[in-house]
Protein backbone atom coordinates (compact mmCIF):
# COMPACT_ATOMS: atom_id res chain seq x y z
CA UNK A 1 0.00 0.00 0.00
CA UNK A 2 3.11 2.34 0.41
CA UNK A 3 4.87 1.75 -2.47
CA UNK A 4 3.15 1.93 -6.13
CA UNK A 5 6.39 1.53 -8.33
CA UNK A 6 4.96 0.62 -11.48
CA UNK A 7 3.21 3.85 -11.66
CA UNK A 8 6.47 5.96 -11.04
CA UNK A 9 5.69 7.10 -7.76
CA UNK A 10 5.60 6.33 -3.90
CA UNK A 11 2.71 7.49 -1.69
CA UNK A 12 5.30 9.38 0.39
CA UNK A 13 2.45 9.10 3.96
CA UNK A 14 2.61 11.27 6.21
CA UNK A 15 1.76 11.58 9.78
CA UNK A 16 -2.11 11.67 9.27
CA UNK A 17 -4.90 11.89 10.76
CA UNK A 18 -7.29 8.75 9.77
CA UNK A 19 -8.64 7.14 12.58
CA UNK A 20 -7.26 4.41 14.87
CA UNK A 21 -8.59 1.01 13.46
CA UNK A 22 -9.82 2.72 10.23
CA UNK A 23 -10.21 0.54 7.01
CA UNK A 24 -7.76 1.53 4.80
CA UNK A 25 -8.61 2.05 0.81
CA UNK A 26 -6.08 -0.61 -0.78
CA UNK A 27 -3.57 1.56 -3.43
CA UNK A 28 -5.95 2.81 -6.35
CA UNK A 29 -3.03 2.57 -8.57
CA UNK A 30 -2.57 -0.85 -9.10
CA UNK A 31 -5.33 -2.45 -11.67
CA UNK A 32 -6.13 -5.12 -8.93
CA UNK A 33 -7.53 -2.38 -6.99
CA UNK A 34 -11.21 -2.44 -6.06
CA UNK A 35 -13.04 1.16 -6.13
CA UNK A 36 -16.15 -0.20 -5.12
CA UNK A 37 -17.75 1.28 -1.32
CA UNK A 38 -17.98 -1.36 1.35
CA UNK A 39 -19.90 -1.65 4.27
CA UNK A 40 -17.48 0.77 6.25
CA UNK A 41 -15.90 4.10 5.49
CA UNK A 42 -12.22 3.19 3.45
CA UNK A 43 -9.52 5.90 4.64
CA UNK A 44 -7.11 7.03 1.46
CA UNK A 45 -3.71 7.74 3.09
CA UNK A 46 -2.32 11.13 2.63
CA UNK A 47 1.20 12.15 1.18
CA UNK A 48 2.88 15.13 0.01
CA UNK A 49 3.53 16.69 -3.52
CA UNK A 50 6.39 18.48 -4.59
CA UNK A 51 9.65 18.50 -2.20
CA UNK A 52 11.64 21.60 -2.30
CA UNK A 53 15.22 20.28 -1.52
CA UNK A 54 17.69 22.21 0.90
CA UNK A 55 19.48 24.85 -1.74
CA UNK A 56 23.13 26.11 -1.17
CA UNK A 57 23.30 29.76 -2.28
CA UNK A 58 26.36 31.08 -3.14
CA UNK A 59 29.50 32.30 -1.30
CA UNK A 60 30.61 35.45 -2.28
CA UNK A 61 33.64 33.75 -4.11
CA UNK A 62 31.47 33.85 -7.40
CA UNK A 63 31.37 37.46 -7.50
CA UNK A 64 35.07 37.63 -6.96
CA UNK A 65 36.13 35.28 -9.34
CA UNK A 66 33.57 36.06 -12.27
CA UNK A 67 32.84 40.00 -11.55
CA UNK A 68 28.90 41.66 -11.83
CA UNK A 69 29.81 42.33 -15.29
CA UNK A 70 30.10 38.69 -16.55
CA UNK A 71 27.24 37.73 -13.77
CA UNK A 72 24.88 40.23 -15.53
CA UNK A 73 26.03 38.98 -19.17
CA UNK A 74 25.25 35.56 -17.97
CA UNK A 75 21.58 36.64 -16.71
CA UNK A 76 21.43 37.91 -20.43
CA UNK A 77 22.15 35.32 -22.51
CA UNK A 78 20.12 33.13 -20.60
CA UNK A 79 17.34 34.87 -21.45
CA UNK A 80 18.20 35.62 -24.98
CA UNK A 81 18.21 31.84 -25.33
CA UNK A 82 15.10 31.48 -23.50
CA UNK A 83 13.16 33.97 -25.36
CA UNK A 84 13.58 31.35 -28.60
CA UNK A 85 12.12 28.34 -26.45
CA UNK A 86 8.71 27.54 -25.26
CA UNK A 87 9.54 28.84 -22.05
CA UNK A 88 9.77 32.35 -23.76
CA UNK A 89 6.49 32.79 -23.61
CA UNK A 90 5.78 32.66 -19.77
CA UNK A 91 7.69 36.29 -20.14
CA UNK A 92 6.42 39.65 -20.55
CA UNK A 93 5.36 39.81 -24.53
CA UNK A 94 6.86 43.44 -25.00
CA UNK A 95 10.71 43.58 -25.27
CA UNK A 96 11.15 46.67 -22.66
CA UNK A 97 9.03 44.53 -20.08
CA UNK A 98 11.11 41.58 -20.91
CA UNK A 99 14.41 43.33 -20.31
CA UNK A 100 12.94 44.99 -17.20
CA UNK A 101 12.52 41.02 -16.00
CA UNK A 102 16.27 40.65 -17.03
CA UNK A 103 17.66 43.30 -15.51
CA UNK A 104 15.66 42.33 -12.06
CA UNK A 105 16.62 39.22 -12.31
CA UNK A 106 20.58 39.71 -12.63
CA UNK A 107 20.52 42.49 -9.56
CA UNK A 108 19.17 39.26 -7.91
CA UNK A 109 21.99 37.14 -9.15
CA UNK A 110 24.49 39.81 -8.26
CA UNK A 111 23.67 40.18 -5.06
CA UNK A 112 23.02 36.64 -4.09
CA UNK A 113 26.46 35.94 -5.11
CA UNK A 114 28.06 38.79 -3.17
CA UNK A 115 27.95 41.49 -5.29
CA UNK A 116 26.36 45.29 -5.00
CA UNK A 117 23.14 44.94 -3.30
CA UNK A 118 21.01 46.28 -6.56
CA UNK A 119 18.18 43.51 -5.36
CA UNK A 120 17.13 44.16 -1.92
CA UNK A 121 16.60 47.69 -1.34
CA UNK A 122 14.46 47.69 -5.08
CA UNK A 123 12.22 45.30 -4.71
CA UNK A 124 12.23 43.55 -0.76
CA UNK A 125 12.69 40.13 0.90
CA UNK A 126 13.63 37.93 -2.02
CA UNK A 127 10.56 35.60 -2.18
CA UNK A 128 11.11 34.32 -5.33
CA UNK A 129 8.64 31.48 -5.57
CA UNK A 130 6.12 34.16 -4.13
CA UNK A 131 7.40 35.84 -7.34
CA UNK A 132 6.57 33.51 -9.77
CA UNK A 133 2.96 32.15 -8.92
CA UNK A 134 1.52 34.20 -11.74
CA UNK A 135 3.50 32.02 -14.55
CA UNK A 136 2.49 28.46 -14.87
CA UNK A 137 6.04 26.98 -14.62
CA UNK A 138 5.95 22.91 -15.25
CA UNK A 139 8.87 20.41 -14.58
CA UNK A 140 9.78 20.68 -18.24
CA UNK A 141 9.59 24.58 -18.18
CA UNK A 142 12.58 24.39 -15.54
CA UNK A 143 14.57 21.84 -17.40
CA UNK A 144 14.65 24.20 -20.54
CA UNK A 145 15.26 26.90 -17.96
CA UNK A 146 18.47 24.64 -16.85
CA UNK A 147 19.38 23.50 -20.19
CA UNK A 148 19.75 26.99 -21.55
CA UNK A 149 21.96 28.20 -18.52
CA UNK A 150 24.31 25.34 -18.92
CA UNK A 151 24.88 26.63 -22.35
CA UNK A 152 25.32 29.89 -21.71
CA UNK A 153 27.79 29.43 -19.29
CA UNK A 154 30.29 28.41 -22.51
CA UNK A 155 28.76 31.28 -24.62
CA UNK A 156 29.69 34.03 -21.87
CA UNK A 157 33.29 32.23 -21.55
CA UNK A 158 32.00 31.44 -17.33
CA UNK A 159 34.93 31.34 -14.96
CA UNK A 160 35.11 26.96 -14.84
CA UNK A 161 36.43 27.28 -11.26
CA UNK A 162 33.15 29.15 -9.99
CA UNK A 163 30.17 27.43 -12.42
CA UNK A 164 29.70 24.08 -10.41
CA UNK A 165 28.62 26.20 -7.13
CA UNK A 166 26.51 28.41 -9.43
CA UNK A 167 25.15 25.39 -10.70
CA UNK A 168 24.76 23.95 -7.08
CA UNK A 169 22.21 26.89 -6.82
CA UNK A 170 20.55 26.98 -9.61
CA UNK A 171 19.67 23.63 -10.01
CA UNK A 172 17.87 22.49 -6.80
CA UNK A 173 16.54 26.49 -6.44
CA UNK A 174 14.99 26.54 -9.93
CA UNK A 175 12.68 23.69 -8.46
CA UNK A 176 10.81 26.21 -6.06
CA UNK A 177 9.30 27.75 -8.87
CA UNK A 178 7.63 25.31 -10.25
CA UNK A 179 3.83 26.25 -9.75
CA UNK A 180 2.15 24.19 -12.48
CA UNK A 181 2.55 20.19 -11.77
CA UNK A 182 1.93 17.40 -14.70
CA UNK A 183 3.27 14.34 -12.85
CA UNK A 184 3.41 12.39 -9.66
CA UNK A 185 7.11 12.23 -9.62
CA UNK A 186 9.38 14.22 -8.29
CA UNK A 187 11.19 16.49 -10.41
CA UNK A 188 14.04 15.19 -11.96
CA UNK A 189 18.01 16.47 -10.53
CA UNK A 190 20.79 17.58 -12.78
CA UNK A 191 23.78 17.17 -10.53
CA UNK A 192 26.66 19.22 -12.95
CA UNK A 193 28.75 16.64 -13.51
CA UNK A 194 25.86 14.80 -16.05
CA UNK A 195 23.89 18.10 -16.39
CA UNK A 196 24.68 18.25 -20.45
CA UNK A 197 23.82 14.71 -20.58
CA UNK A 198 20.73 14.58 -18.89
CA UNK A 199 18.92 17.37 -19.88
CA UNK A 200 19.32 17.07 -23.51
CA UNK A 201 17.61 13.74 -22.83
CA UNK A 202 14.96 15.29 -20.63
CA UNK A 203 14.01 17.94 -22.91
CA UNK A 204 14.74 15.92 -26.42
CA UNK A 205 12.41 13.21 -25.00
CA UNK A 206 9.38 16.07 -24.39
CA UNK A 207 10.06 17.66 -27.19
CA UNK A 208 9.98 14.81 -29.31
CA UNK B 1 13.64 30.33 10.70
CA UNK B 2 11.32 27.82 11.06
CA UNK B 3 8.68 29.77 11.57
CA UNK B 4 7.68 32.81 8.68
CA UNK B 5 4.31 33.47 10.03
CA UNK B 6 3.73 36.90 8.88
CA UNK B 7 3.24 35.59 5.56
CA UNK B 8 0.75 32.69 6.02
CA UNK B 9 3.38 30.10 5.65
CA UNK B 10 5.24 27.46 7.64
CA UNK B 11 9.03 26.50 6.00
CA UNK B 12 7.45 22.21 6.72
CA UNK B 13 11.60 21.87 7.09
CA UNK B 14 11.84 18.17 6.38
CA UNK B 15 14.49 15.97 6.74
CA UNK B 16 17.13 16.81 4.02
CA UNK B 17 20.56 16.61 3.12
CA UNK B 18 22.16 19.82 3.99
CA UNK B 19 25.95 18.95 5.56
CA UNK B 20 26.42 18.55 9.45
CA UNK B 21 27.93 21.94 10.84
CA UNK B 22 26.87 24.01 7.38
CA UNK B 23 25.85 27.63 7.58
CA UNK B 24 22.02 27.95 7.24
CA UNK B 25 20.53 30.97 5.26
CA UNK B 26 17.91 33.19 7.63
CA UNK B 27 14.73 33.02 6.04
CA UNK B 28 14.58 35.40 3.13
CA UNK B 29 10.69 35.83 3.84
CA UNK B 30 11.66 38.73 6.54
CA UNK B 31 12.12 41.77 5.95
CA UNK B 32 15.56 41.74 8.11
CA UNK B 33 16.83 38.68 5.69
CA UNK B 34 20.11 39.33 3.77
CA UNK B 35 20.49 38.37 0.49
CA UNK B 36 23.89 38.59 0.59
CA UNK B 37 26.74 35.56 0.10
CA UNK B 38 29.37 35.28 2.86
CA UNK B 39 32.20 33.29 2.86
CA UNK B 40 30.90 30.21 3.01
CA UNK B 41 27.74 28.58 0.95
CA UNK B 42 24.41 29.32 3.05
CA UNK B 43 21.88 26.78 2.65
CA UNK B 44 18.41 27.19 2.09
CA UNK B 45 16.44 24.25 4.31
CA UNK B 46 13.78 21.91 2.23
CA UNK B 47 10.32 22.23 2.81
CA UNK B 48 6.93 20.55 0.86
CA UNK B 49 4.13 21.74 -0.69
CA UNK B 50 1.10 20.74 -0.99
CA UNK B 51 -0.18 18.24 1.71
CA UNK B 52 -2.84 15.72 0.32
CA UNK B 53 -4.79 15.00 3.27
CA UNK B 54 -6.25 11.45 3.86
CA UNK B 55 -9.55 10.85 1.84
CA UNK B 56 -12.34 9.07 3.30
CA UNK B 57 -13.97 7.11 0.73
CA UNK B 58 -17.87 6.32 0.95
CA UNK B 59 -19.49 3.64 2.45
CA UNK B 60 -21.97 1.77 0.07
CA UNK B 61 -24.56 4.08 2.69
CA UNK B 62 -24.67 6.13 0.24
CA UNK B 63 -25.33 4.41 -2.80
CA UNK B 64 -28.00 2.56 -0.83
CA UNK B 65 -29.83 5.63 0.30
CA UNK B 66 -29.29 8.16 -2.34
CA UNK B 67 -29.86 5.32 -5.14
CA UNK B 68 -28.00 5.93 -8.74
CA UNK B 69 -30.07 7.69 -10.51
CA UNK B 70 -29.85 10.58 -7.81
CA UNK B 71 -25.94 10.28 -7.23
CA UNK B 72 -25.98 10.71 -11.16
CA UNK B 73 -28.32 13.82 -10.98
CA UNK B 74 -26.01 15.31 -8.54
CA UNK B 75 -22.92 15.08 -10.98
CA UNK B 76 -25.31 16.66 -13.60
CA UNK B 77 -26.82 19.47 -11.52
CA UNK B 78 -23.07 19.63 -10.51
CA UNK B 79 -21.55 20.17 -13.71
CA UNK B 80 -24.42 22.25 -15.34
CA UNK B 81 -23.78 24.97 -12.73
CA UNK B 82 -19.89 24.59 -13.06
CA UNK B 83 -20.69 25.16 -16.47
CA UNK B 84 -21.40 28.83 -15.72
CA UNK B 85 -18.83 29.73 -13.35
CA UNK B 86 -15.09 30.02 -14.49
CA UNK B 87 -13.98 26.53 -13.84
CA UNK B 88 -16.38 25.82 -16.58
CA UNK B 89 -13.58 26.82 -19.62
CA UNK B 90 -11.95 23.88 -18.00
CA UNK B 91 -13.98 21.70 -19.05
CA UNK B 92 -14.31 20.29 -23.09
CA UNK B 93 -15.98 23.18 -25.53
CA UNK B 94 -17.83 20.75 -27.04
CA UNK B 95 -21.74 20.22 -25.70
CA UNK B 96 -20.81 16.02 -26.46
CA UNK B 97 -17.24 16.11 -24.93
CA UNK B 98 -18.41 17.71 -21.71
CA UNK B 99 -21.46 15.47 -21.70
CA UNK B 100 -19.21 12.52 -21.78
CA UNK B 101 -16.57 13.94 -19.06
CA UNK B 102 -19.55 14.31 -17.03
CA UNK B 103 -20.98 10.57 -17.64
CA UNK B 104 -17.59 9.13 -16.77
CA UNK B 105 -17.45 10.95 -14.03
CA UNK B 106 -21.25 9.74 -13.05
CA UNK B 107 -19.87 6.52 -13.26
CA UNK B 108 -17.03 6.74 -10.99
CA UNK B 109 -19.41 8.42 -8.31
CA UNK B 110 -21.99 5.74 -8.62
CA UNK B 111 -18.52 3.18 -8.21
CA UNK B 112 -17.10 4.33 -5.49
CA UNK B 113 -20.41 4.58 -3.12
CA UNK B 114 -21.09 1.16 -4.07
CA UNK B 115 -23.10 1.18 -7.02
CA UNK B 116 -22.57 -0.74 -9.83
CA UNK B 117 -19.15 -0.91 -11.31
CA UNK B 118 -19.82 0.93 -14.40
CA UNK B 119 -16.11 3.25 -13.84
CA UNK B 120 -13.15 0.61 -13.74
CA UNK B 121 -13.97 -1.70 -16.04
CA UNK B 122 -14.34 1.23 -18.53
CA UNK B 123 -11.70 2.99 -17.68
CA UNK B 124 -9.37 1.40 -15.70
CA UNK B 125 -7.54 2.30 -11.79
CA UNK B 126 -9.33 5.66 -10.83
CA UNK B 127 -6.13 7.62 -10.31
CA UNK B 128 -7.84 10.88 -10.01
CA UNK B 129 -5.14 13.11 -10.15
CA UNK B 130 -3.70 11.89 -12.28
CA UNK B 131 -6.31 12.20 -14.96
CA UNK B 132 -6.70 15.95 -13.95
CA UNK B 133 -2.48 16.51 -14.87
CA UNK B 134 -3.62 17.78 -18.11
CA UNK B 135 -6.03 20.96 -17.27
CA UNK B 136 -4.88 23.57 -14.71
CA UNK B 137 -6.76 23.48 -11.48
CA UNK B 138 -6.40 25.68 -8.91
CA UNK B 139 -7.26 26.32 -5.53
CA UNK B 140 -10.03 28.90 -6.64
CA UNK B 141 -11.06 26.07 -9.17
CA UNK B 142 -11.36 24.05 -6.19
CA UNK B 143 -13.43 26.08 -4.25
CA UNK B 144 -16.05 26.71 -6.54
CA UNK B 145 -16.00 23.25 -7.40
CA UNK B 146 -17.44 22.85 -3.61
CA UNK B 147 -19.35 25.63 -3.58
CA UNK B 148 -21.06 24.34 -6.95
CA UNK B 149 -21.59 20.59 -5.67
CA UNK B 150 -22.85 21.92 -1.84
CA UNK B 151 -25.79 24.21 -3.77
CA UNK B 152 -26.38 20.91 -6.00
CA UNK B 153 -27.12 19.09 -2.99
CA UNK B 154 -30.24 21.14 -2.40
CA UNK B 155 -31.13 21.51 -6.06
CA UNK B 156 -31.70 17.47 -6.27
CA UNK B 157 -32.85 16.96 -3.18
CA UNK B 158 -30.27 14.78 -2.15
CA UNK B 159 -31.05 12.57 1.03
CA UNK B 160 -29.85 14.98 3.88
CA UNK B 161 -28.52 11.75 5.93
CA UNK B 162 -25.87 10.77 3.56
CA UNK B 163 -24.71 14.89 2.58
CA UNK B 164 -21.77 14.71 5.55
CA UNK B 165 -20.47 11.44 4.07
CA UNK B 166 -20.55 12.64 0.26
CA UNK B 167 -18.97 16.34 1.55
CA UNK B 168 -16.44 14.25 3.65
CA UNK B 169 -14.95 12.66 0.92
CA UNK B 170 -15.43 15.21 -1.63
CA UNK B 171 -13.78 17.80 0.08
CA UNK B 172 -10.21 16.47 0.86
CA UNK B 173 -10.66 14.46 -2.32
CA UNK B 174 -10.67 17.68 -4.24
CA UNK B 175 -7.23 18.73 -3.24
CA UNK B 176 -5.72 16.19 -4.74
CA UNK B 177 -6.83 17.45 -8.01
CA UNK B 178 -5.16 20.56 -7.67
CA UNK B 179 -1.95 20.99 -10.55
CA UNK B 180 -1.34 24.57 -10.28
CA UNK B 181 -0.49 26.62 -7.52
CA UNK B 182 -0.83 30.30 -6.91
CA UNK B 183 -0.07 30.12 -3.42
CA UNK B 184 2.46 28.96 -0.54
CA UNK B 185 -0.26 28.60 1.69
CA UNK B 186 -2.24 25.12 2.05
CA UNK B 187 -5.72 24.72 0.50
CA UNK B 188 -8.41 25.55 3.32
CA UNK B 189 -10.55 23.25 4.58
CA UNK B 190 -14.39 23.45 4.73
CA UNK B 191 -15.84 21.12 7.08
CA UNK B 192 -19.51 19.95 6.02
CA UNK B 193 -21.15 22.19 9.20
CA UNK B 194 -19.59 25.69 7.63
CA UNK B 195 -19.42 24.73 4.19
CA UNK B 196 -21.58 26.77 2.70
CA UNK B 197 -20.42 30.77 4.60
CA UNK B 198 -16.52 29.77 4.42
CA UNK B 199 -16.75 28.56 0.48
CA UNK B 200 -19.11 31.65 -0.08
CA UNK B 201 -16.34 33.66 1.88
CA UNK B 202 -13.81 32.53 0.02
CA UNK B 203 -14.84 32.66 -3.47
CA UNK B 204 -16.42 36.33 -3.24
CA UNK B 205 -13.01 37.58 -1.72
CA UNK B 206 -11.47 35.91 -5.18
CA UNK B 207 -14.20 36.83 -7.74
CA UNK B 208 -13.92 40.83 -6.00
Amino acid sequence: MTSCTPHGHDHDAIEDEIPENAIRLACLCGSEASLQAGDEVRWLESFTDLTFPPVPFPSRRVHDIAGADLLRALVRRHHVRLWETKVGMLFPDEARHFMMAVEKTADFVVEACGGPDLFTPANGPMRMRHRHFHVAIDEQAREIWLRELLASFDEVGFPQEVREEYWNWMEPFSIRMITRRTTKDQPRRHPYAGAKVSLEQATARREA
